[in-house]
């Protein structure tokens, strides 16, 4: 039995069977309309995002499966107390597959460490998000048609952005992938990403701070938003928020073929007068994302019904238990006590770290 | 490929055969039971409506289909600002047909014109509230087996009552009927309605503040409640809201055929101990609401297979770009500051004036 | 037409008929999942509990049938001030069964008198919650294959636990089943249930205020929460609380088929070290509710098939009318002031007393 966590549990080789077999559903999609009959996927989403939830249970609807549906926290037993753990225990009982949205980092790992069932996190936090990967990298394949080769621009704030560390990690696994870091100094790509993911991997990069300054050479513009609660200084924010707007006017200077991506809800970061505009893919990357899940949710049963033995996930390797403890107030297990703190080794040499395995958070 | 955002989206020929689909469906249910296998349903309600959320949802499933729930406002990425128009285009790459309810006024429209799919206005603001009206007209037409020379009373709030305006406008397009408009003062029918519905249509009607007055005329009574909201004046409010109350006494005038509806839910304008007199018809209406919807889910999605081009709606006729701009705190253009502000012609001579096509209020 | 308020409206045979159809739903599955096609259960959740709401919507689906779900109170016309009796009669027209879960005692009562489908009490703020009990029993019998002559421990709130007084009822109707009552003097089991349930039956108990004292008898431990807000003293709960968490080293005392039961959710009153011992068997619990739900639903739809005319709740025997009011705040009575005030015998000669039909409490 498998659960994914983060986009790292998936190989780059089930990344591209997820590919075709979305790529299949889209081009016969009544060959799986009654794939999931009798299967119940839960989606419990303990904050709200009706997109990535509705996401889901199309996808199980598209599959002839049912949904039992917790729409948002304040709706669910948390308010009384029950744990990640137990919660995922008593839905084992109720559904065949659980998709989980958790506002604390590593709920999900927790859930799935504690399901009889398989769990996909749709979210833990600013953590992980790997089925919104999944949709991105589908959507790169069926624009561009490939890989390998790729210049991809990110643009935004690329500190916090969960999106953009899962999509670095799953190109980085791709030759000739040329990254372009766009960004205000305070929301920089950060330095453990380019250690974890880039330098390993030879994945050249240039950074700037100007969205426009490589626009002409980008294959594709991943778009994100800036929060303003990022920033220290109001300032600073109001001085640099509009520098990142993707206007018409900016994406003039693009190739005719650039594709342009943003994860949404977007607010103001990409112009609505940009929808219009063949290169604007974000509506089709909500499309790819539904197909991507239900190859995922496939994938995933089939998995569990050949074996109930739980394949690790990435996070559980070279464990370290009773040595740190993990002080990210973000982190579940300042949430919940009864959580044992375990970390992980990470990087080698010089650069080994101990990582929270719930949240990825180094050791003091 | 149609919407329906306002009753008058819908020809008075194309509401008689939205009856006689319920009426066969009445008869028929097993004819019906698959005929939305495979189809989603997205019932978005920004903000809570039970009743008619479940109106929807039952219907679906009456049809075979299944639905994407979105319960309430605070559950949706509304709360991260997702416009309205952005709302309908990630949804509709998951469902094939959406029911929105939406606390602004046009906000259905707005997810009209963005959407892929059709949407059905299930109530924006105190704007419109289409379904409602259809569920009135079939409980009319089961009742009473006609439209024309019916005299139908309208109690309470009828300056705000959305349900009562459109009900009028309905009835319009039929003869010999008459109007008993009963309301205190402060909640008057307003001018609006008599110059468009009323007037060119050539009905008759009285205006009372005495719900006995006309009781033994009426062959259809329809109730609405009163809000204290709605009185600048406590005491004023206090002093009238017992007249407006139907109890047994004052039913007791009516024919033995009178009919009396309510939209619901209902606080105390009806006493409970009506509802064991045979003339009590509102639980009735609810019934009949989920086989218009049930009628009107099947019209939408036969139209939209038939063609993606989209039939303008009323509101879209006669438009005026980019000269007035709307001041209604309750119009979708007060809360997104993206939506452009348009403007259609309505009336004619002195009587021309420019409505805002999202809420409808006069420009100043 | 049959309704389910409190467990005391199946008897004996029909809670055993109930626990052989869900063996056989267990053993043959496949032979319900099309049973309640085309049908539909609300879920009405006034309060939110998703393990219970997911384990009745779970139960649906297993036999193919549809959910309309309201999962949690903000979201309902309730906010609107829609009484519970309108809301049964509308969720009528919609579904063919009610789950019905509200933070008011005797508001599922209230729903049955009212619906014109099956209601399911899914807990009544403090009052019943008869599925539970259902899961309970089937959980006793699977693991110890009789009722008959068990030793019962009874731990923590005895006082409030909704549970445990339905328990104790339902076991009262089996013969030499001994009693073992845990709890703080302030949380003791009330006389009323004593006299009502135990004394009538013969049934033999004992009373302790230390888990550890009667461990090595019991044949079941059936652990509740204790709640700080139950306590005038938080002094005294903080001295308390920990008496009464079950611990691996105080299981060590029990048989080795000894079964530890839980309603769940926990908060720590069962450490979770304890979950991997064969003898906890709390989410098997999970799992027997819902196929007792299913056995339930199966049922009631049954019945409700059959004949229209509803047969009279258990509460609903020896009625008196205006001669007493109910002035307990946590009765529906207290929220609703439509509803009428009704009082029925209970017991007999020194002991007879007036209780209210919706919560049960004694007239003054």
């Amino acid at each position: 039995m498998r659960s994914v966590n983060d986009i790292l549990d998936l190989t780059r080789g089930e990344v591209e069977e997820l590919i075709s077999v979305a790529l299949d559903i889209i081009e016969n999609p009544k060959k799986y309309s009654e794939k999931c009959k009798g299967k119940k996927l839960a989606t419990l989403f303990f904050e709200p995002s009706t997109r990535t939830r509705l996401s889901f249970e199309a996808a199980m609807y598209e599959l002839g499966g049912n949904v039992l549906s917790v729409p948002g926290a304040s709706l669910s037993s948390a308010a009384k107390g029950e744990s990640v753990a137990d919660t995922a225990k008593v839905v084992s009982c109720y559904a065949d597959i659980i998709a989980m949205r958790h506002p604390k980092e590593g709920a999900a790992f927790v859930a799935a460490k504690n399901a009889r069932i398989p769990v996909i996190n749709a979210g833990d936090g600013g953590h992980c998000h790997p089925t919104q990967t999944l949709a991105d990298m589908l959507t790169i394949f069926r624009e561009k048609g490939r890989f390998d080769g790729l210049t991809v621009g990110f643009c935004g704030d690329l500190k916090y952005g969960r999106t953009v560390h899962s999509l670095i990690n799953s190109l980085s696994r791709y030759s000739g992938v040329k990254l372009v870091l766009i960004s205000p100094e305070e929301l920089k790509l950060p330095e453990y990403v380019k250690r974890d993911a880039i330098v390993p991997n030879g994945m050249e990069y240039a950074e700037t701070s100007v969205l426009e300054e490589f626009m002409p050479e980008l294959d594709v513009l991943y778009m994100t938003r800036i929060q303003q609660e990022r920033f220290s200084d109001a300032a600073e924010y109001q001085r640099l928020k509009d520098s990142y707007i993707l206007t018409a006017d900016k994406l003039a200077a693009a190739k005719k073929d650039t594709i342009v991506l943003h994860p949404l809800p977007r607010v103001n970061e990409i112009s609505v007068k940009v929808d219009d505009d063949a290169r604007a893919c974000y509506f089709k990357q909500v499309e790819n994302g539904k197909y991507m899940r239900m190859a995922l949710i496939l994938k995933l049963l089939e998995d569990a019904e050949r074996t109930k033995v739980k394949t690790p996930l990435t996070c559980e390797k070279g464990l370290v238990y009773g040595k740190h403890r993990c002080n990210n107030p973000r982190c579940i297990t300042s949430q919940e006590q009864e959580i044992e703190h375990i970390f992980r080794e990470a990087g080698e040499g010089e650069n080994k770290v101990f990582r929270c395995v719930y949240c990825e958070k180094e050791a003091d």
